[in-house]
């Protein structure tokens, strides 16, 4: 657990108490590249911290299609944390896209935080922004930004995305046709 | 200041003493129907709470084509967040589209009401946690969300919408046209 709680410790200021009970709620969990690690359809009952690997969120669309909305990699947050807030079943599928390890924080725990961390809702607070920040820029850069500055972005927040997912991945996340993305790789 | 006080008492355990601080940092702003709150381009310094009327968030995106992407009514918190949190300037322009009363909240009272009110930063993670559950749904409806499901969505979330928003601006913000909002209000 010594990742979790270092991100914790840069976040907010926190007793070495606090924070092993915190972590004494949560599990490590592994997954072999392209395993499903959660099913949409299903509720969500915890949330996730990656140590290692790389995950994508996708969802199939009206017409069957699936789409990929979101990556996540080592040393974030991350999970559906829509599905946890709003207690409904998620509508998103999670796949690890190389072999992960994962800090599994389930919901009793960040209740716990919330009541017993001095700085718990503070935590949650900065959490919960970064994730919509990063929504708001998902909605808005479609209109505001082109293919190429959203191409360029991707590339900035995760260094290593080329080599580590599948291009498909990428070009659905960006909203454009594989052939597109290698265009915009080769321009580059 | 009363339903703004009214709505954080609903939120938070607070005293009356932290409450009164913290409106006293605030201000009442009216706006006329039709005036711009704030323009795109522009830092955001402040967040904003409705006391009575009606605004609408649009963008232009870069074709020069205008697209509503977000209305608030009575006893919502809205503004533009994102610029707040990220300090970098708006792209969104807000409009008031009826007379509108707004109370204007600076970042100083916020970052006031973290250090000194105490259940400060859990105000600011439910605020937090309720904009990116609006976002996550905006995306992910546009996927697994029929056109007819999210005009009820909005009808649902915004009864008194059809007769207070044009109708050009509400199939703005549902991606569709008017002729097509037009078809779905005459099924209804």
């Amino acid at each position: 657990m010594r990742q979790i709680k270092e991100v914790i410790r840069q976040m907010i200021p926190i007793t070495e108490k606090e924070l092993e009970t915190f972590v004494s709620f949560c599990e490590k969990k592994r997954h072999k590249k392209k395993e499903i690690i959660s099913s949409s359809y299903t509720r969500t009952s915890h949330t996730l911290f990656v140590n290692r690997g790389m995950l994508r969120f996708f969802l199939i669309d009206l017409k069957g299609k699936e789409h990929t909305t979101h990556f996540s990699m080592e040393n974030e947050f991350t999970g559906d944390y829509s599905s946890l807030l709003s207690n409904k079943p998620s509508i998103y599928t999670i796949q690890a896209l190389e072999d992960i390890e994962l800090v599994s924080i389930p919901l009793a725990a960040i209740q716990w935080g919330y009541e017993n961390i001095k700085f718990g809702d503070r935590l949650g607070r900065l959490i919960a922004e970064s994730y919509f920040l990063f929504m708001d820029h998902r909605i808005s850069d479609n209109y505001v930004k082109s293919t190429k500055e959203r191409y360029e972005m991707i590339t900035r927040i995760y260094p290593d995305i080329h080599n580590r997912a599948p291009q498909h991945m990428i070009a659905s996340y960006l909203g454009i046709t594989p052939v597109h993305l290698s265009r915009l790789k080769r321009k580059r």
